[in-house]
């Protein structure tokens, strides 16, 4: 069972979808299909533009940013507060861009007042922002940071690829321009798949920027994909699946997607408190994605994850950096219910017990329970 | 039921695999079946040295040798006598290389000498090959014409994505430095995973060129591999598909599916010549990936291709280009027997009739079978 921030668990009903004998990606059957998953991905990123889908993981999509919208040395600024935000910092160095940083600590929540600020005096063309950090936990005011970028002249790429489907994230009401996602979140789907909403002004730009594309290349995608096709071969039976997933999604209702998430997120907060242990993600709503915690002193987090796994069946995610030997992260987003959490507070505290820790029995468990029956009272 | 060139059917078992609860890329139990898998494909590429694993179309892969090989304004010899090898001149000319084709008619089969000629002419450092056409059913000497292009002084990359696994290729033996494959051909897997080995001459090579790069970076898949991880999210659960079928493939042996490829495009050439119908692809044993035929006049392949999939929930591919009314392929790579080619046949032999084509009852499937059962008896 997993609990961690991607890949997450899929429902049964998409793992089947997956083992169906494959369709080929120029038949009828794949067209009518692929139709409707676009239709679906732009209910779910809250657009009327173009979705364009790629074979490839998150990071592949985000590449398809930066070589469509930028030429070599033209100026990017690229917020970070964590590995995410540090990894599209690299990436742009790599592709040859003038790369400025806005480098918070990890764990930090990046203020829409120093993006503004640092947009504006870089002078960047693009900005480029982590809307849920999933090394950390932090989830920033996109609709606020976005503007702040907008308000200094430079167009807005969101890495949403945690957040999308899991808390809101509104493309045309917020005036994005680009914003990537991937299957493997809380879009409950196997990795393989990658998401780009492109908006007109990200367009316009896409027509002036040199870096060399091919495979990224957005033009083609819209191109094919406006006949319900893909350039290349896609990733056919994952878009089978994504397609009953997002079904299921939208047929929950993206408000109470979210509404979900935000009450499982105050259900592991509370369980992780209650069995003493330190919260490292921020202690509020806004950490809807996952709950990172410290272990205590003495407690190894990486022992702590491999007995989950070895005795429980039960994956949660590590640590990165420095404190690889403290940090473990509970996902929560996507196939997730409070039981879920609350048989990761239960085997935690079986764990934490038999390391020498007091625990009152139980006490997580009923902390995750009734931090939910609250929020769903709200 | 498919009977293409790519995607390809998948066996049971593998779509079993595929449908397991995910795994976790950062869990023991994928570095385990990672580390399987990454062996597996060595056999199958019949290489002691790296092969990289991208999640990616195996255009995607191909894009990663050209930007891990090359600087800008650098010549590239790529040779082309259909789709593929056109793509590939497209997509070497948008990463911005200086690209010299040596372009031959569809369906014509590259020479070695030639190769050789315009490999030395050109001074290019690349030259650029396509071992099996997908488009045209045309399968070349790869190594004569890689011996042909190293004598040139080029490095040799070789589109194998068709023929991989299908026909023989040797990667160490016949000196081949970049050799490139997708999973949905004869490695019967779905569509996502793309496949490049990496001989020490592209190695060396690779690290100076100046292409820009950060997803398809080899270093970055390389240091990851060689703990068997991956640099980014992998498509998890088709990496377990994979495994299956690598197994199953070995299972056979290679040399044995080689020889299981010979004996069905003996059959199906034997049978779509027992309908009346004109071969388009060679009529040799080269032609092991897939049979292209060209319909009467007065039948449309298009019409034909899609009274196959809908009265008989059949599908063969169909053809590119100005021959698009005339032309159609049967793939018969991966999870194909002899009687599936017979059931294709005996399908097209239905409609042909109706048609108002004189075609002897049953002449199709008898000739296949007889062509089958002398290929099994050499």
């Amino acid at each position: 069972m997993l609990l961690t921030p991607g890949p997450t668990a899929v429902p049964p009903e998409v793992l089947e979808a997956l083992s169906r004998p494959v369709l080929h990606h120029r038949s009828p059957d794949f067209k009518l299909l692929f139709g409707r998953v676009q239709e679906r991905l732009r209910a779910v990123f809250e657009t009327a533009g173009d979705v364009l889908v790629h074979t490839s993981s998150g990071t592949g999509a985000f590449e398809s940013a930066l070589v469509n919208l930028l030429s070599p040395g033209e100026r990017v600024l690229a917020v970070s507060s964590g590995a995410f935000g540090e990894r599209w910092q690299a990436m742009a160095r790599a592709l040859g861009c003038d790369v400025r940083e806005l480098r918070y600590p990890w764990g930090a929540v990046p203020d829409a007042t120093e993006i503004e600020h640092a947009a504006a005096d870089s002078g960047a063309t693009v900005a480029v922002l982590v809307h849920s950090e999933t090394s950390t936990g932090v989830v920033l005011d996109l609709e606020a940071c976005a503007a702040a970028a907008r308000s200094a002249g430079a167009l807005v790429v969101v890495d949403a690829i945690s957040s999308l489907g899991a808390v809101p994230l509104r493309t045309d009401a917020w005036k994005l321009d680009v914003v990537v996602t991937g299957s493997q979140k809380a879009l409950m789907t196997p990795p393989g798949l990658a998401f780009v909403a492109v908006g007109e002004r990200a367009w316009a730009k896409s027509r002036e920027a040199t870096l060399p594309r091919f495979y990224w290349d957005w033009e083609r995608a819209r191109a094919a994909q406006a006949k319900d096709n893909t350039a290349f071969t896609p990733a056919v039976s994952t878009v089978v699946a994504l397609d009953v997933a997002l079904e299921l999604l939208l047929g929950e209702g993206l408000e109470r997607a979210f509404a979900r998430h935000v009450a499982l997120g105050r259900s592991a907060r509370a369980g992780v408190k209650a069995l003493g242990l330190e919260l490292y993600s921020p202690d509020d709503d806004s950490a809807a994605v996952l709950t990172a915690a410290l272990t205590p002193d003495g407690v190894d987090a990486v022992d702590l994850r491999l007995s989950l796994r070895d005795r429980f069946a039960l994956t949660v995610a590590g640590g990165h950096g420095d404190i690889v030997d403290r940090l473990f992260r509970i996902g929560h987003i996507g196939y997730v219910d409070v039981f879920d959490v609350a048989r990761a507070l239960a085997a935690i505290e079986v764990l934490l017990g038999e390391a020498g820790r007091e625990v009152e029995p139980g006490a997580g468990v009923a902390a995750a329970l009734a931090a939910h029956e609250n929020a769903a009272a709200v």
